[in-house]
């Protein structure tokens, strides 16, 4: 008998206050049914997109998860026990698990994929390759849909995203602006990631140092919502693209963030603002991972994690990703 | 010596209090100037978005217009005076002239053009082959994209561009829900142009009639912005488009109107959201006129005129527009 420790939605919590809505528990693993596949996960992803999983709010682009579930997450690692043929024992695998050592999924409702061992750094696939990745290239090429030479603008800048999104925009020929929160995560948007321009929001007017770009903002990729993209639509081209990747300020919210104050510059300056999400894209991912896999084997793509050791700190890890406290992609390692 | 009767924007309007903000004046025709050409008006147009001209707001998409200068308006008439010879003397034309018996205009800067004398009625010159029929042509079938079968919803949708999006929408096989002020003009919609389902925004709750729309609201023409557009958001099928034609509710606004509440709806339910302006599409007239003459020549696509005469009539005529009191296009007749 083998024993899981998983955290379990015990409440819905407030704002950022995991301690008593999550609980670590054990449990005996059960046998698989047909087609299920178990991994143990080498490495879990945090995702700010999750956090509305926890969330009472049905109104959102994933039904709330009933409270005494297990939590959902990304999860890396080796298939230990199988009922599906294509998923072998031993294949390194990523999909959407659980906040657990075992994760239980299947693999078609789990986007499960096997990965490819030739990868360096076997985190990139949580990383450059994995879903931050494709939710940079698309929404920087494809949704903000940017041209070479032109503006691309980027919040939560030092974030998993954010950072790949600058690089990407960086590779495709914009001149990018990144968007974060302290002195060390501006200096590391200039001298890490190709941002031409960087703005510490924490101390900087934001909206006085967009008001200076030459010509305006023509793409937008926004990760937050809230106070920066009212900051951000007076200053944008006109014809401009905003992508809306996340509202991560409105997550915890018991109910939405009003809009933004100067929605009326969509009419005034002719702007196209696209919510997309990433799970519509997975059927892409072959192709997408192409391209982010050259410039990753170029040098020219990477991510930078903040790795947390131990299922146990996953609250911690998850919390400072949604405040902000990381640079980079927050990840836990569980093994061994 | 010819007198010219012109109405002069004094101050910028409160509200939709125009009687102290404009005068009518009269003057002495001057000569033209090099390029000039001057048109007795026949009729004039009278069209929500110059009421953003008379705002100081120098953030919209126009700058504001000067105090002290004539009112600027789109004119319909023949030509008296020319010093262009591209229009002669008794020319049928439209521009965007002033408020006045006699507009004087550069004809590039006016998009001043020679209209097809075969039109039974030219009146639809400013109607169904006009601008209004530009921008319902361009806002419902590339902006908002509407597909055959799909659901199309249209605000504003007795006055002059909705009337003509519900038949445009309805020609091009969606399904058409009208919104609008009042059980006779749901009775219009249903009765004339093509609607499927009319929803009276006085006396009905829209969102409760939008949540029994079977598949959700796939594209939405607007002309409002307000609570008519966070009406729609939580309504609106994933992957639909919101083409923002106009936001009327807050053109007579000092500031702008707050955006919708329901913003977090573009990222949940992935909408594109686009701004557009007609002015962009001037170049691309007479391919969208050739459509529109075909359907109003198979009797699919007409103006309902609301008509008051005489110049000293204007504001009159301008505020009903504006605050809903009309059904179909308000224009002024000046001659005889």
């Amino acid at each position: 008998m083998t024993i899981n420790y998983f955290w379990q939605l015990d409440r819905h919590p407030v704002g950022h206050a995991f301690v008593d809505a999550l609980s670590l528990r054990t449990e005996t693993l059960a046998p698989l049914r047909p087609g299920e596949v178990r991994i143990r996960a080498d490495w879990l992803s945090m995702d700010s997109g999750t956090r509305m999983w926890m969330s009472p709010r049905t109104d959102g682009y994933q039904p709330p998860l009933p409270l005494g579930s297990k939590m959902v997450g990304l999860a890396l690692g080796r298939v230990v026990e199988s009922r599906d043929p294509r998923f072998e024992d031993g294949t390194l695998v990523r999909g959407f698990g659980q906040w657990a050592t075992y994760s239980t999924m299947l693999p078609d409702t789990a986007g499960m994929v096997a990965l490819d061992e030739s990868v360096a750094d076997p985190r990139e696939h949580i990383g450059a390759l994995g879903m931050n990745g494709w939710t940079a290239l698309v929404g920087v090429r494809e949704v903000a849909a940017v041209k070479p030479g032109e503006w691309l603008a980027v919040s939560a800048a030092a974030g998993a995203t954010g950072s790949l999104a600058c690089q990407i925009g960086h590779n495709l020929g914009a001149r990018v602006i990144g968007i974060a929160g302290g002195p060390e995560k501006r200096q590391w948007l200039l001298d890490e990631l190709g941002c031409d321009v960087a703005i510490d929001y924490r101390n900087e007017d934001v909206a006085a140092v967009l008001a200076g770009i030459d010509g305006g903002v023509n793409a937008y990729f926004d990760n937050v919502g809230g106070p920066l993209l009212d900051a951000m639509l007076p200053n944008m081209a006109h014809y401009g693209r905003v992508a809306i990747c996340g509202l991560v300020a409105g997550y915890a919210a018991d109910k939405p963030l009003p809009g933004p104050a100067r929605f009326d510059q969509i009419l005034m300056r002719r702007l196209r603002v696209e919510g997309f999400f990433i799970p519509d894209f997975l059927h892409r991912g072959p192709e997408l991972s192409e391209q982010l896999r050259a410039w990753l084997d170029a040098g020219r793509l990477a991510m930078r994690f903040d790795e947390t050791v131990g299922l146990e700190n996953v609250l911690d890890a998850y919390g400072r990703m949604l405040s902000g406290g990381n640079i980079g992609k927050v990840i836990v390692r569980l093994a061994p």
